[in-house]
């Protein structure tokens, strides 16, 4: 038997490595998907075959990340919940292909993943390699079927002399370019305020510089393509402003979420760059887009969120709506200033050339061009529903009396 | 002929006051309604004699905006387009409905207001005044129908000399305990930056404190009701926080809105209170509320924040949300934490004793009461629909072979 | 151990009612919830004891469940996917109640039912019964759990000499007063025509009447009181209006249903009051609530429809959305007139005291009382979205050559 | 001054005719277009020329009707409030189109319509023209404008002996091949039932067919390309349904509708193809789309309707929704079949290359590849928002113990 397995290198994923090998006697095929996690790589890769792989595989797919999946993000203004930018969920698709498709490659019969039966990401996997992969191969969840707690992963570890680092954080962390979500210890008492000791990106107000900076993002068609009047390819710009955001206390997030499986649960998550990149894309929308866009709009950002949050990236609806937004992102082409100051992140100012918002409109000098009499019978129009239950009791009465 | 008109004291009001009784040789009653503006009301009532009124009300509003449309505000999460805490709009209803019933009780043919026909508060006045007025008594909006603009309006004052404020700040704002609007000059120009002097509240960094704040924010069904621990009266808590946040630089919105009438415009507002109250609300929300709940619930927030945004206060649909959302927040009961750091607010913490996070569900550790086995049939049963095109596509190759 | 049974006399529940007496030597108890199905009570029970229960329940349900169920699918308009009148899902809510009031007054260790694995019901059941009993009562899916095909079900009673009747209809029939379906055998291809036997209320073509008749049904507060002038029971009107509406051959549905496991079935109901209460239902509505009201009710009446199929009655969206529907249907008293006519129901007329149908605001004649050149100013005003696209290339284009 | 005339020969536009030539000295082009409305339209011109007209076109635009409009509306199942099909509605956009074509051809100064300030075509027919033409070409509504009641326009037409039919309907009605609308006289009383002389293509029950009829409508990517196997152009196999459809009877509708301006009318259609074609284009789709699609799909069904009903075809959303449903479309190919019989049409079958029912996953024969074990961890998760409230609880009481 032969196994293709889904390895970060972190405790789970390498217990469940010897143990998937024991187990089904089995021929181990490792495969680690590079999607900005700060890891080294080269240890990951010892530890693989030192956990009994016979394989093992290394993917880059950083850019490809940023291109293909972040940028929908910017484009559909993705916060699950109006909080998480989907920074985990995203790569859980990517990296599920990457496994499909080394599976496919090497003739696997199953390929494993080191996901528990209480979150999300088991769903976003597993509806993955349903898609990618022919029903014959196996999906495998030895960390759901075991039900271990940490110790009993220590424990077996340790009996079999597996390498794995015992003195990591307290938190458990997921980490990609578009985010990194932070979990467990003290931080499952939503009343506690994370430590600033938990951020990376984000640093302690002792820490904020004095000065003031300012941003320019420009889009094209919804999606980021110069900062500061440089072009820069999407993961390189999302890098610089997670350092450059970072320092000035922005990106934290902290919120009660609503798990697909029912349960809530609070997440912490830091997120510069996607929170600001998300912040200036929906202000640059709201001067080119009309309103009836921007409101319908809101609905497909909702469904296209909660569809990739809840596992559905490969739902035929998302291709739809994905032919909606490109169409009415056509005009998203513009600039946005931001201001970053001690913690605070404020938009200063937007412009573009297919802006919607005409001063000679809305002015009250004598340049103006809009005809005020008109919102005379508009005025009376537009209140006719709250009229017209006023006018059927005056008539009641006078049927009565007549 | 007698009419009553709602009195701001400003040069459109003063204006018009004096238009409306030479154009009508009519007898001017002026009502001015507080909601927590920083007016000197003396000085206004003494002008609106000046302008010619044979009668001046002042109306005491502060609390009954704060416990009857505040409140609501909160309850609804209520920012049009995201952004707007919808002070100004929230007002007008209030000052209508004084002016009617002034209206009423002094026997006026036709009441008046100064609204322009550019914006969202004649619909609102209009609507509300055709709510609470028989069909007989006029409704006159002479700055729409005048469409004068500003120097005419000077040379009007001047030649009748009316008890005008020349020296008035370069930009036109409106005043409430909810929010501050602030338009025109620079602001125009939506790529510009709303300069820090503009603002009341929110003090510039430079005198940001060194030392960070912390908030706590009880609420009751869904409506703040103590502060730090001491039960206040609403409005009391949001003059408190105002100050108290806008010492920190908190508070500032500056977006692109979508007036009802179809136009863009530049809106720069200051509203720490409501900014905050609204997020520490949300907040609690999220842990008290399930998941279908806060979805359904968004829904009716953007219909009522569009409704009132609209002028469309008193339509019978407002009423029938109220009943909904009454329902739902009788359980929004707990307290939320917040941090006050030099520009930024961030929740810290949340509780409730109808919590719906249950750290025995969702915790890894030994103690927890959730069987992960369940989620393997779940995981497969929720992918079905994208595995259903696969099996379709399967069984088509199986026919057309066969 | 002892078990409370939901009990239908069919072959399955017989089936389980024997194995679990057998598999956990257990006291059965036995429970039959009268919602309208065309049984004869007094076999079931004889049947139910003959198969190893030592109490058998009887619950006469009908009028409970017209009122308190039937009721509110009227109140919202209640079909899933715009056909399905929610027949056997709001019956199943009444009956896993009944199930779980005796189970705690006879002190039940668990309580079990018939659902299969496929459908909606056993959602619709064990949500209610999640609801109603404490966590330590069992709940036992026997059908679902066994996996048997029919062949091993029958082979199991014959083992047993359990009493069964084998010569059912080729159909899977369930039945209640709000609506029957019916499933299984050449129905399972939706190419195929649904045969006129597979029909009880629904005549066939040769037996309509040559006459037409006309219904009166009168609504207050939403819900159906009198018919023809009489003032009747619910449930005595729907079963007048399933014998009636069906004589004219009216009252078929046959669509492909998406089941909450995210299959597709192909479904064939009968329903003729159902879908004749709801249609003049929603038809006076259209007389009476504000268009806005009609939008916003129409998001609230899919969350229900959806809540209800899905098998979340008790969730507590559910309360909320009824307050919200309680309060939008206090206009909804007035009549309908409808007319069947072989194979046809049609609207004849509506009329309400609360009307908002004003003949002197829409009629061209001469006693017209609206205004027409308010609408000159509202149709510059209401295109303006389509205007500003236009506006800005002018500008544009000028500001290029200037 | 030279003025382009939407002409349809009726009275109000041929009283115009003569109005605006005298009121502007103007030169009068008058335009007529042909979307199925059964007129001699060489009678109508010289109509034209007898009301002062200098020049006269006619415009066929039958196919481009049904090929550009009425197909849309079928991929949508357009039915404005459940009801209409949209039928003058689409029309509308067709006619101002080719309105502002020949007045931009001609150098016209104006263009000029018949419609009233009461109605939606208003909206429809100035947003339009806003839309194609240049903002120094004027748009005159001199009925609107004018205000007269019938006796006044026959009176003006008499004076000056214009062409007009005096013995006209008593009812005033609009047709088009996608529908035929009847209002006016006994129809201003929402209580009285249409007489069957007002309809042309719905036949009364004394003449309906003793026999049932069958079709089958095939679709490709969601618009109709044959009938009973034969491929067919749309135009025609519209013309043919509304024939053999409304033989049975088939095809009235009768409701109360909402105008954009706020009032409620009462609508009488005769729409037999409309009805039929959208209602099986739903049924197929209920095969072929997942039911997430078929959800999202109703949300844009519903905005796409208002558009077009408010006058908003060129509104840019429309055409980014018409990407979503494009691609949503793409699989919607197959056929379904109907049943006609006196009075009612019911759906008797559909089939599909691509459909996702999968009889071998639904059955419950031995052939099925669904496990129903799955669905034993589905059902315990997928009610777990209403077990949450009741573990909070528990957990409270133990505390209060504890």
């Amino acid at each position: 038997m032969r196994i293709a397995l889904a390895y970060s290198g972190g405790l789970d994923t390498t217990v469940i490595c010897r143990w998937l090998k024991e187990r089904y006697s089995a021929e181990i095929i490792t495969v680690t998907v590079d999607v900005g996690q700060p890891t080294d790589f080269k240890r990951i890769e010892e530890r693989a075959y030192a956990a009994g792989a016979s394989k093992h595989y290394y993917v880059d797919a950083r850019d490809r990340f940023a291109e293909e999946f972040v940028s929908k993000d910017i484009m559909y203004n993705g916060l699950y919940e109006g909080e998480y930018p989907l920074s985990t969920a995203l790569s859980r698709y990517l990296i599920a292909e990457e496994l499909a498709r080394i599976a496919l490659r090497e003739g696997c019969d199953a390929v494993a993943h080191g996901c528990t039966g209480k979150g999300n990401d088991q769903l976003r996997i597993e509806a993955s390699l349903a898609y990618f992969l022919p029903e014959d191969v196996r999906v495998l969840a030895p960390v759901r079927e075991l039900n271990w707690s940490r110790d009993e992963e220590v424990r077996y570890a340790l009996d079999r002399k597996l390498p794995i680092e015992l003195k990591e954080s307290r938190w458990s962390i997921d980490e990609n370019l578009w985010g990194r979500s932070i979990t467990g210890s003290e931080l499952e008492d939503p009343w506690t305020e994370p430590p600033w000791e938990a951020f990376k990106w984000v640093k302690p107000p002792s820490s904020w510089p004095e000065e003031s900076e300012e941003l320019v993002i420009e889009f094209e068609r919804g999606v980021p393509v110069a900062l500061d009047g440089r072009r820069i390819p999407l993961r390189r710009m999302i890098e610089e402003l997670n350092e450059r955001l970072g320092a000035h206390g922005y990106g934290v997030i902290d919120h009660i979420e609503d798990r697909v499986i029912g349960l809530k649960s609070r997440e912490v998550y830091e997120a510069p760059a996607a929170l600001a990149l998300i912040k200036s894309h929906l202000d640059l929308e709201k001067i080119v887009l009309a309103g009836r866009c921007l409101r319908f709009k809101s609905l497909a950002e909702r469904e296209w969120t909660e569809l990739v949050y809840a596992g559905l990236w490969h739902h035929p609806l998302r291709e739809a709506l994905d032919k909606l937004v490109e169409e009415l992102e056509k005009d998203v082409s513009g600039e946005v200033r931001m201001i970053l100051e001690r913690g605070s992140v404020r938009i200063a100012g937007r412009r573009a050339e297919k802006s919607l918002y005409l001063k000679r409109l809305i002015t009250y000098s004598s340049e103006s061009i809009f005809d005020q009499k008109d919102s005379e019978g508009f005025s009376r129009i537009w209140g006719m529903e709250l009229r017209l239950r006023k006018l059927r009791e005056k008539l009641n009465r006078k049927l009565k009396k007549g």
